[in-house]
């Protein structure tokens, strides 16, 4: 049974009602969030999208409607007339708490059976039904909430960007590998039997080619796809914000971006971004936190201990620092006394980035503690004290282990530490950060070579050009991140629009001409006509939905997500297809797989 | 050889400087449109996006950058600094006509070779050469005006539609097979060796759902995916402006869209679209015009003349009355004069649409002229003239058929016609109209069963639910297109909600239970939880920025489009990708298929 509205038009959204409405006649239509009868009065809040109204029925009111409100259920599907009134037991937890429908006339749209789910905030159900019953799921609250979040921030991104004289420009879906190095999603080709398009990684390339075209300013919030193994916060596809601009440099690319970021954090999260946003070299990020992505809401730095240790016999320090490593310490306030199982179980952690176990001294009360202490002269360990500060009550955690062991340990560390101390408990800042001079190249051990960090269009620093061939690793890049308590939130980078320049790079990457040639061939050739100079940046726009959102889960932000094994429990795709249809295109697959 | 900007910031685009700035000093960037040495000056045309500046070099302004500019040659890309002068020649008919910039300084950003085509208006070059070079084509500046008109129309309708309290909400890219019936692109699984995604032909499914998720207003600007034989103004992906929205039945839906149409011509084309838009019923539009998206924009209505011929003997009218047809005629003002050749091509034209053949009477100056007046009684004849109104100086144009041939051939007539009498030259007209109470179902004689003409969700007009069984070919939808100078816009309808109507429905399309559950299950499914009434609109954004821009080519409005074979030129996709990651598909090609 669904009646029709036949005519019946909407008058005010429920979550709209507000006491100033009291005395208007209404006609409001929404799902049957719960429904009572006391004592021959039918009580139904009603919700629509901008929150729940509660309509009261009555034999005494109107007959019909008393009787035909009695049959809804929950989640029914209702449409009521009549009049407000003040509500008489007001409610001051809801918006509309002071206010009552007297429900006079009530058509049922349509029926429901039992959702298999709680249409409530803060539920707690397995993924895969809430997956499974996406719709349902998409009715929470909570959920609304974010799709309106999702709403508002890009739409005030695209307002920002128009008003920078940005254009939006669509690109390719259908399209040629790009070459970001993820496994690309592909699409076999009906025409040429044999051949396929991939889904784009990201419009890097056509973004750039834009660029070449003349268009000065592009973004786009495009979709992009990559066929990787799914991790906790990882889609198949999802959603950038994308951006490129002609003639410009890093710091045009920063400040504008910095302005957007205020803006956007100013009208989602009434938080007043102070400009400008600090940098960080990549160098001092990576000493200072160990990572790349610092979160800079606690201190907790890294200190180096190498010189203080230097001329230790401690073998674990001394032959770290022999083969060219360094020994470094986080110190951990007020942790002294953290019982040994718990530093034995921080030992373990660290050796998940291949540390070989963690040193500790604690500063006691009664004195010093510390499984090394036998291993070190006096002096040795008051240098190290002193180095990091420490006082009575602290904790020194050390790691000694080539520099990149080291700081991934550490850099890992430090964020355990804080989860366990509970340091950013009810901690409400956003604290961004850009990191900047990158390393442009980073050495692949397994292939033997230099391969590009961001990608191989990136420019290196004016200043290092000259170490382009004689020392690669050292070369760092105009390419800059901007960091969010400790998330990457977006990054880009100035590109080489020089051809010479690019062919330079092409070589240190390992690319002969022809196979440089090969992979990026249009954008090669289109550098032969002109290319301006030019810089952009990508924002990952689902991350940034749940930064507002305050969701740890991707999921959460994207209406219809897959689940860890790129699957989709509602529409069950992907799903096997016909048989014609694998004619036409003449694939066949082999026997001997899954 | 390319110079970088090193901290040189531009100050103002080209085409932006006018009279006001003469005295300014500034610094633009962009392209070499045009350089001329002229007796010991140099003049080059600076082209950016917003347009052209005329540069002067002189040994006397600055020696070094008069050598540098005379290097420059057309597309290399330099920067100049400088100060703006008045123009010693004014220039009226370009923007910048009144100002030229005294070049001081010069930066060759980077140089270009000749290119392939001229960055120019109105180019007349192969389309495989302009697809080739796309970044080059782009630069021209009737490209870039269309990307303009993108741009904004795309924001404008996205404001507006905020304004309305629509949603905009991603849906997904990698999906199931959607209902529509084209053939999908189809993406393989890695995950699960023999299955795959498809690539969604609309969001239809989807924005249904999030009706019954209770988003109440939706939106997007989505990319959709249709593996078709492409004609000439077909892409295998394309943009729809999609919307759909809960609790409002057709005249909501029409009455919002004709506030948005009105928004987007008054601010993109300067048009004030009269509201509201003319109505006009499927059967009507079939009966005077022929065709379900009528070109209003003149007149010559098809005319009945069936009555007026009744009783004649003439075997191809008598044949055809017979068999349930009709006959019908149009009339071309002053045409009666026409040769008999282009008459004679007018009756092959009408063959291609299964005519058997055209008949004519030509109301001449020394009277009538036809090659079937022996057929007809002399008050036949003139019946005919009467029926429409024709005078000296006519032409009027018979088919006699079922009446299917006879409106797709004369509403065809009826074009060509128009086209050939150059009826709309320099009509600048936008003249819309609604089509409404499009037949719900449509009989497949191959297969021989009903199908659904919009697609099976769509709504029966209430007053014909009752003959869904008895006689379906009579039902009407609760669907509407938007029509614009004889091309659909859009088009929606309003959707069943109601699970016995839906389930009628299937029955009716030949569906089992089974096999309706098997292809719709999730929405289905989605429909036993209080799905709210809801009806939606797509357009074809394409297609609207083609209008707007004056183009008939979608190609000119899609950034990199794929040419008739579904190839890009540009980048070679689809191409060929690595055996492994086939093997990772388990993929296997057909030996005996090229």
């Amino acid at each position: 049974m669904g009646e029709s509205l036949n005519g019946l038009k909407r008058t005010i959204m429920c979550g709209e009602i507000r006491e100033k409405h009291i005395g208007d006649r209404v006609v409001v239509m929404g799902w049957v969030q719960r429904k009572r009868n006391l004592g021959g009065l039918v009580f139904i809040d009603l919700r629509d999208r901008e929150g729940i109204l509660q309509v009261v029925f009555g034999e005494e009111i109107n007959k019909d409607a008393f009787n035909k409100a009695d049959l809804a259920k929950s989640e029914y599907c209702i449409a009521v007339s009549g009049n407000l009134v003040k509500r008489e037991s007001p409610n001051p937890n809801m918006p509309t708490g002071m206010v009552e429908l007297k429900g006079e006339e009530i058509k049922i749209l349509s029926e429901s059976e039992t959702p298999p789910i709680y249409i409530k905030e803060n539920l707690d159900a397995a993924e895969s039904i809430r997956l499974k019953y996406r719709y349902l799921d998409l009715r929470r609250p909570d959920m609304q909430r974010i799709f309106k979040i999702r709403h508002k921030t890009t739409k005030i991104i695209r307002d920002f960007m128009d008003g920078e004289d940005f254009l939006e420009m669509e690109t390719p879906i259908l399209t040629k590998s790009t070459p970001e190095g993820a496994r690309d999603y592909l699409v076999p080709s009906r025409n040429y039997n044999g051949k396929f398009y991939a889904l784009p990684q990201s419009p890097q390339l056509f973004k750039q080619l834009l660029m070449v075209s003349g268009y000065d300013k592009y973004f786009q919030i495009a979709k992009c796809f990559r066929d990787e193994d799914l991790r906790a916060n990882r889609q198949p596809e999802f959603t950038q914000v994308d951006m490129e601009m002609s003639f410009v440099e890093e710091n045009d690319v920063i400040e504008l971006n910095e302005r957007l970021i205020k803006r956007v954090f100013k009208e989602m999260a009434d938080v007043e971004v102070k400009l400008p946003i600090e940098r960080m070299t990549w160098k001092t990020a990576m000493e200072k936190y160990g990572s790349d992505k610092p979160d800079l809401r606690f201190g907790m730095e890294i200190n180096d201990i190498s010189e203080e240790v230097k001329a230790s016999d401690f073998k674990v320090f001394k032959s770290a620092l022999e083969d060219g490593g360094s020994v470094r310490a986080v110190k951990a306030s007020n942790s002294a006394d953290m019982p040994r199982k718990k530093i034995d179980k921080l030992g373990e952690f660290v050796k998940t980035y291949k540390a070989k176990g963690l040193a500790w001294i604690a500063l006691k009360e009664d004195g010093i503690k510390s499984p090394i202490a036998k291993f070190l002269k006096e002096e040795e360990l008051k240098a190290i004290i002193d180095k990091v500060q420490g006082k009575t009550g602290d904790l020194i955690l050390i790691v000694a282990d080539k520099n990149s062991v080291v700081f991934q340990a550490l850099g890992a560390l430090r964020l355990e530490l804080a989860k366990e101390l509970e340091i950013l408990k009810d901690n409400k800042e956003f604290r961004f950060v850009w990191i900047t001079e990158f390393p442009l190249l980073s050495y692949n051990e397994e292939e033997g070579r230099f391969q590009a960090e961001h990608h191989p269009f990136t420019m290196p620093m004016d200043e290092d050009i000259q170490y382009l061939e004689s020392d690669p690793g050292r070369v760092r890049a105009k390419a800059y991140d901007i960091v969010l308590n400790g998330e990457e939130l977006g990054g880009g980078s100035v590109r080489i629009h020089d051809t010479a320049l690019q062919e330079k790079m092409f070589k240190v990457l390992g690319f002969t001409k022809e196979s440089a040639w090969e992979r990026f061939s249009f954008l090669l050739e289109a550098f032969k006509f002109g290319p301006p100079p030019h810089a952009g940046l990508a924002y990952g726009l689902d991350r940034l939905i749940m930064f507002l959102a305050g969701t740890e889960n991707i999921k959460d932000v994207i209406t219809f997500p897959k689940n860890q094994n790129a699957f989709c429990p509602l529409t069950e795709a992907p799903n096997v297809v016909d048989e014609n249809q694998l004619c036409e295109l003449g694939i066949r697959f082999e026997n001997n797989k899954e």
